[in-house]
């Protein structure tokens, strides 16, 4: 047989020219949106003027399994895209395992993860709306790199609402979206009707997501020829993240490899849901199994300790009521968390998975997340995103039972982006400064306090 | 025609078996180098004690055109290479210029450039040769970095030697270093005699490149099992980077793309001359013709304004002396130098080719680099390192004219790195207090001052 490659690339001609869309083939669909006023589902209309329509359309359509990518969005693609999927033979010799482990690395483009999938995608559409510009938020920073350099490709204004604390502790990040033309204003600001309250109720608040969420949607509800766009939780950004599995689905065909198991991080969901999708249809469709584990931080454990229910999106409380697996929007990480996926709810297509049972879920604290982030990168090479590293820590644990059972399992992990902005936390860990926190129950209980009444 | 892909990867199957030495095809070998007490040439015994045996074999072999790589460098290559050769189809479009251009991009690993191609074959010898550990100096920090992953991959020791100012204003470069395992000491230090010296003299010195090669040689050479390893103007060093050179020869060749010229960014000549090596040899040979065009900051301007003389290495005077063009070991680039590319000298091979003729050098202000780098990183995605700014500057430059003139040139450069570790260049760049220097005549003729008598 052939020698499978460190890496698998696909050939262009290989690459995904329609990307999949998992609720068609999903028995119970994704609750939908909700008006936060009405409790009625959100329509097109009301959608219409946050969003752009050609995303709106993807954000309702629960019955097309396959939506053609246009051909400016391929050649972007092209760009940074087919991603590796590695082989990690280095990784299987040091740990003596019979196990076969593959890595899909997203990580090889300038916003540092698979972020830019659905970035690009979105400042298309906004483009052909013949928009101006598009404004959104981040935190960390992945995403709000990702949409500058779309934008920065399509020529489009792009308006960054940053968390004020990541803002001043992430300076970099910042000019790398400035670099790329985008303006980034710390939040809250003095900009917008949101931010002036908050100051003036806290005035010395480093910020928070919901608050930029809530910034960022005023701006472009309130500027004509703008729109907000978001890089996590919603189904649009599950299926434009879908060629990552659909890439990964292709590379394992090509060399008839069947996964046992496939391992991603889970934050807002767009990682893990981008990569299964594929997997899952299979699965949903009965045509394979696998073994599906989202991995989760043991400090934000929407999965394994959230409830099921509709919830507000962001602190603000001002866009759609979700349906998902929820900490309760008013859920804050301890200070000591370190390693991103914070978001305190979940993607509505993976907690209806989640639910019906197709996929599993665990957390794991941000300590072992580190050690398994330098374990890995001392072998692999790549230096991981504390993400990334979520994913890595589980696949290396079901690897080294693999050595103890002596099966030659296949782990499949998504290694979602590199660490090159990370290295407050990857200090505080080389210094053995860093800490875990698991929140008690009684402090869930209190966040499930904030869970709006239906 | 088959339509080239917008990024030409090779097989692994197609990948390079051996480095090539571009010595063996220079009817005018390069100038050795000499005992700076005796100033006869350094003999392999003389060298025994600083450098590992097999690279000084190598270091001091100007016959043989080929010497293969051992199997375990090329599985380590294979974790990260072979690095795609880009054609750049929406600079193109961009810039509408009928030049065809392409890029060879060495920044997809950790290091974030290609100083990982000699890390590894330095660290493997070193490993093989029983050694504990090695030293080695870095500035900047990505050979440190480089050298880190290659060491923590084999096992080995690591002591770097970081600059100070830069240990203090690099604090990310110093972690991830850290992260695979390296000593990282900030000099001048207490740990040597020199070390001890420079601070006794100069007690608030900020330290230099040479004050950390001298401490890093003390360390190797005074304790058993180490040796020091340098990672750019030896000949060994360009013999590894040939890898680069090789396959973008390889991917080229497969689509039939014949260059008019090859563009790489100058500062002791690692990565332009494992870029050009094949080139060159085929120029050498009288098999084919290309322009061949070193670029260097104006303010560090080795090959346009310096003499072509033995120097100094370090400016603690106690590596061997090397005939190259040389600003003096005195220079010091001045403080307003952002872009990296600050080494007084440049390696021997390429100092001997371009006496003979054999290529062109061009230097470039560093603001008109900055902006050139803004300008692919907008179109083309990848925040590239200043020093491959630099290459980017003199590319873009030459589209240019063939938009002018309709020629339909196919360019290739060098892109050597990402720039994600010098964002305060690029902040400032941002906020427009970057400055452009160029030192005057006096200035370089003081530094030319501190060359060797002969």
């Amino acid at each position: 047989m052939e020698k499978i490659p460190y890496k698998i690339y696909l050939e262009e001609s290989e690459m995904p020219k329609a990307w999949y869309n998992v609720r068609a083939d999903m028995k119970n669909k994704p609750a939908p949106l909700l008006n936060p006023g009405t409790h009625q589902p959100m329509t097109a209309e009301e959608l219409a003027p946050v969003f752009c329509e050609e995303l709106i359309k993807q954000e309702l359509d629960n019955d097309n399994a396959y939506i053609e990518i246009p051909q400016e969005i391929r050649d972007f693609y092209k760009m940074y895209r087919p991603s590796p999927l590695v082989r990690a033979y280095c990784l299987e010799e040091r740990l003596q395992t019979p196990a076969k482990i593959y890595y899909k690395f997203e990580g090889n483009n300038t916003s540092g993860s698979h972020k830019l999938n659905s970035a690009i995608a979105q400042a298309y559409y906004a483009k052909k709306q013949g928009l101006k510009g598009v404004t959104t938020e981040t935190g960390a920073g992945q995403w709000g790199t990702a949409l500058s350099m779309a934008c920065s490709y399509f020529q489009l204004d792009c308006k960054v609402f940053m968390v004020k604390v990541s803002y001043e502790q992430k300076p970099f990040r910042r000019e790398v979206m400035r670099t790329y033309g985008a303006s980034v204003t710390p939040s809250p600001s003095m900009d917008t009707n949101i931010g002036r309250a908050i100051l003036e109720q806290f005035p010395g608040t480093t910020g928070s997501l919901g608050c930029a969420i809530s910034e960022a949607v005023e701006v472009a509800t309130s500027t004509p020829g703008y729109r907000y766009v978001l890089g996590s939780v919603l189904n649009q950004v599950l299926l434009h993240q879908s060629i990552i599995g659909l890439e990964t689905k292709a590379a394992l065909d090509k060399y008839g490899i069947k996964p046992d198991m496939i391992i991603g991080c889970a934050g807002g969901g767009s990682n893990l849901g981008g990569l299964i999708s594929p997997f899952m249809g299979a699965k949903l469709r009965g045509e394979a199994d696998y073994r599906i584990i989202a991995v989760e931080p043991a400090s934000c454990p929407s999965f394994t300790r959230g409830v099921y229910a509709y919830d507000f999106c962001d602190t603000g409380k001002v866009c759609p009521l979700a349906k998902m697996y929820t900490l309760g929007s008013g859920f804050i990480p301890a200070p000591n968390h370190a390693g991103g996926l914070r978001y305190h709810g979940m993607s509505s297509i993976l907690s209806q998975l989640y639910a019906d049972g197709y996929m599993e879920a665990t957390s794991v604290v941000q300590t072992d997340v580190f050690q398994a982030a330098e374990e890995f990168a001392r072998v692999e090479g790549i230096l991981p995103a504390p993400e990334s590293a979520h994913a890595i820590k589980v696949a290396l644990d079901e690897a080294k039972k693999c050595k103890e059972t002596g099966e030659e399992k296949t782990i499949v992990f998504g290694l979602t982006g590199t660490g090159y902005f990370d290295l407050v936390a990857y200090q505080k860990f080389n210094d053995g400064q860093m800490s875990d926190y698991i929140p008690t129950d009684e402090e869930l209980q209190a966040s499930f306090a904030t869970l709006p009444k239906m």
